[in-house]
């Protein structure tokens, strides 16, 4: 219909990777925690300070989420008070390219 | 923290491009249907049956929300039975490298 079929849009598959992409990445806080995990390591309150909007059970959710899908680590330091960090793993930083296009189109699109 | 700084991470402006253009993508209805609108124009029906789980509502919400963004037109024809088809404006052909990167990222994730 005058519009070029595209390599993302072919998605014909049983399993689309764009489906399978989205599955994964569903809801705005993954990936602006993928964001922020991209520029280092985070502790649970840098993260939440970054979100802004976002409640911990939620951030909570997202993280444990993340690492179930083997993107994110998470360590606990036994302090006082107790110290936990998030980052990417070397999975999770393959998430690169998708944060840099959406950086870019957000740059471009006037809201 | 031994992970560099990307571009996609450098977040610290007011508006933050990653948080713009995941404002307008959010929810996974909404990419999955400029997945399909990227493959050429779509009749509501044609869209309702790819996306397979969505509610008629869900859907007109997402393409009310697009249009409203400029990225999808929607195209009536007084016809019995009436025929609605979706486009994607000049602007929403603008995310195809969103959805090429997400592709990419789904065909080489292991979920």
């Amino acid at each position: 219909m005058g519009t070029k079929r595209s390599a993302a849009a072919t998605c014909d598959d049983e399993v689309c990777p764009v489906t399978r992409a989205v599955a994964v990445l569903d809801g705005k806080w993954t990936i602006l925690v993928i964001r922020d995990l991209l520029g280092g390591t985070k502790r649970f309150g840098e993260l939440r300070q970054s979100l802004g909007a976002v409640s911990p059970k939620t951030l909570t959710d997202r993280l444990r989420a993340l690492e179930e899908h083997g993107l994110v680590t998470r360590q606990a330091y036994a302090e006082i008070p107790p110290r936990v960090e998030y980052s990417l793993t070397d999975a999770g930083r393959t998430l690169e390219p998708v944060l840099a296009a959406l950086s870019a189109w957000g740059q471009t699109h006037a809201v």
